[in-house]
């Protein structure tokens, strides 16, 4: 397979798709819309999630697993909930094969049919709030904290690797509270979560805001996110929480006796980021080299290359690798050493540049007798010579460099594409020319929001957070609008 | 609920369902067959992940991801694989739920009808196969050793929570290889991974051997197994390990060029093992009291009760409590202090006791005064009064004493378990009497095992690997052996 990419600005989604195969992330399987997570993508994700995991234990909460499969009644007890999943659903509706009599090979046996279909989950709230019925009675229960790592499924028509498949893997925290006060917290605290996750390991600046109410989880009454810009302009949203209110409590029944006696329905949130995360990762950093990755989420952080033209000279710089390796592994910093004699240097460069490894050290002969090595950078594509006797420490702050620049210059990027629009024509020359997050008044109404959206596929995004108050006139209907929200064309 | 537990001699069956439930390990969903692993349970569970994760890394297995349905053709391909599974599956038949014409609410769309169906994996040979098909060309590209952490159904009829459920999370392993002899050593180097595993943090010894022809796996040309033994004298299969031939890579046409040029089918095994080792790990150790747990997998290994009768006392104690803490903490000791006052120390020890927790520190009053600390052994329910400046060397030393005891009792249990029989009277009596392995000679024919197990319930667990070559006399058939093998009812 060559290592060679289509660039960019010819072709972004095709620039994607050959990262994705090329850097050995994923492939598509023979199941429509579903992928495999090959071995190096998944080491990524294993990464992200092994971060995730601790940021929620050390916000108090545990990790526990629930069914794969939902009665369909369990499903359809929340109406809203039911119509936003409905339409994508996997079904199952018999639970045995057999030999078909008429040598047809292996048939669905039609004697072993469901009662009740089971829906795999593409959310699991329903199958959960059925047992949080069983375990909350009072006070004393709340809060319950809650977090599960599964897979889940939505049949979607449309697939693309990591941003959109059937299957994907993610993680769907649940919890319940005894008051409203509380659940809002919760699901604000964890969209603070989420977006220390974004910037400070992915390197990737995100947007915290609430959705519209078209945009909102089916079934909660607010929904927080984190919206991302990819490099072609698109945003991506990143992570959502949702505050759902009493909503699955009325449905399933979960009622509390409060500290004074009184009975009530429990508070709820929901919140979540999947595999999805990893289509947004690839599209923030990398370039036409291939994919570039930040230290923090890189499973291999630096590779050693050796050059040498005979056994003798392979030997000598394989000790001085074998020295530096050490040293790194000493100080947590995860290092390979390519010595593979069936692939030549160069086909080594290309390799870990496609698959985005932040330092690159070459060592060769000349090296040995300077006592130094070749430091490459993957981001910003540098070569230095260091002394090898600085060589931890460099690495160390370069490592953090790379980290922060990643940041800095993602956030450039979308500081330089939030762009002020104030009239209708503004907005749809804005959104072709140079896309990002378009700032515009909006009247507040669905209707607009929708008309919009026809017109031109942007969405809004998000009302963020630090929006001020701002007295102004909606960009499409020319009512009163009380503040600017950001519309992009999105993932 | 009463944390009073029926007691194993009363009722085996029905003190293991209660341990499960009382100590909140997990409980039984409204989905027939399927469990939800509760906090407590899961974090047992991650620990044995985690642990097992690092071994598989450790011996040079990477992870991956795999789709969760599988085409119903896919699944056809190898004869002896479908066999062995088509009676248990799961099938998806449709893609789409909608709201019923006549209002009988949420229906299937009998209008998105799947083509082909889809099969919720069961084990995942053969959708995996059907990648490495395109991963693999050359003996460059061997050995592939990847595993997958994954969850997995199988519709059991009678169903037990941890033991078998229809959902269940596993791991499975799935490599390829050059030669039949890299495949093999393969395959025994996991069965001794699992044994080590078992042994080591589990505390549960077991007996390594291979499977009769008729226990192997579907698809399978050799299966090696781990045996443990429960206190009710019943075995458990806690984990296994596939030679799988080249079945599956001529099923998928997956060939390689070797070093030489030829071209030849890969070699390939499998193995896994599940969330039935927490059922294992209840049945090894716990006692009528509630669970116990080895040191090594205990989420929490000291929690600390405070005894106090004023608001003053408990400030006091809470100090010396947090001291203490911090100095285990420090150690990488988990430990927690359980200070509510919602609950009565008495209330709290039964609590522990239950959960399993290895050590229980108690500290009053006149501890703080002659600067001791309560502490109780979970396993053998001893206590003694240690100073204070011991402790953190005290508990560590204690934790490993468990750690070993609890294997030491097992095995000394197993040890005295495992009876030579031979005459078919005898092995009946031993079986019904003393329960246990009994080591017995076997004709070697499928014939003989299926009707000794439609005689007694008992199968062969295992030819056991260091079996002497012993000359003998079948103990039902009367015909030649030439060796003893291990029957047992089992789980």
């Amino acid at each position: 397979m060559s290592k060679k990419l289509t660039s960019r600005s010819e072709d972004y989604s095709k620039w994607y798709n050959e990262i994705v195969m090329k850097a050995d992330l994923a492939e598509n399987s023979g199941v429509r819309g579903m992928m495999v997570i090959k071995p190096y993508g998944y080491a990524i994700w294993e990464k992200m999630q092994s971060i995730l995991d601790k940021m929620f234990k050390d916000t108090g909460h545990e990790n526990a697993y629930f069914p794969l499969l939902i009665p369909k009644s369990y499903f359809s007890k929340e109406a809203s909930h039911v119509d936003g999943f409905a339409k994508e659903c996997a079904v199952v509706t018999h639970y045995r094969l057999k030999n078909d009599e008429n040598g047809k090979g292996i048939v669905v046996d039609e004697t072993a049919k469901l009662e009740e279909e089971l829906i795999i989950r593409p959310t699991s709230e329903t199958i959960i709030w059925d047992s949080y019925r069983k375990w909350i009675q009072s006070y004393r229960d709340l809060p319950l904290l809650i977090n599960q790592w599964a897979n889940v499924l939505r049949w979607e028509m449309r697939t693309r690797l990591f941003l959109r498949t059937a299957e994907f893997l993610w993680q769907e925290g649940h919890t319940a509270h005894a008051t409203k006060g509380e659940a809002i917290i919760e699901a604000e605290k964890m969209q603070g979560v989420y977006a220390t996750f974004a910037e400070k390991f992915m390197a990737m600046p995100v947007i915290k805001g609430t959705k519209s109410v078209n945009e909102r989880f089916a079934g909660a009454l607010e929904t927080y996110t984190i919206e991302a810009l990819m490099q072609d302009g698109k945003a991506l949203q990143a992570g959502t929480s949702h505050f759902l209110g009493q909503n699955f409590a009325k449905a399933f029944d979960v009622k509390f006796t409060s500290k004074e006696g009184d009975l009530d329905y429990v508070w709820a949130t929901s919140w979540g980021v999947s595999t999805r995360l990893m289509g947004a990762l690839i599209m923030t950093h990398s370039d036409d080299h291939g994919l570039v990755l930040p230290p923090e989420l890189a499973p291999i952080q630096v590779v050693i290359v050796p050059i040498y033209k005979s056994e003798e000279e392979l030997t000598a710089v394989s000790a001085m690798a074998h020295e530096i390796m050490d040293e790194l592994k000493n100080k947590d910093i995860s290092v390979k050493f390519d010595d593979r004699t069936t692939q030549k240097p160069g086909w080594k460069f290309a390799e870990y540049e496609l698959k985005g490894v932040p330092l690159r050290i070459v060592i060769g002969p000349r090296d040995l007798e300077k006592g130094t090595v070749e430091l490459a950078r993957r981001d910003n594509l540098t070569k230095t010579i260091i002394e090898k006797h600085t060589i931890t420490e460099t690495i160390i702050r370069t490592l953090d460099e790379i980290q922060e620049s990643l940041f800095d210059k993602a956030h450039q990027f979308r500081n330089d594409h939030i762009t002020e629009v104030n009239s209708f024509e503004e907005f749809k020359t804005v959104l072709e020319e140079k896309g990002g997050f378009l700032s515009a008044h909006w009247d507040g109404s669905a209707e607009t929001e929708e008309t919009i959206k026809n017109l031109t596929k942007a969405t809004i995004r998000c009302i963020p957070l630090d929006t001020p108050s701002e007295e102004g006139i909606c960009v499409f209907s020319g009512k009163r609008s009380k503040g600017r929200v950001l519309f992009a064309k999105a993932y």
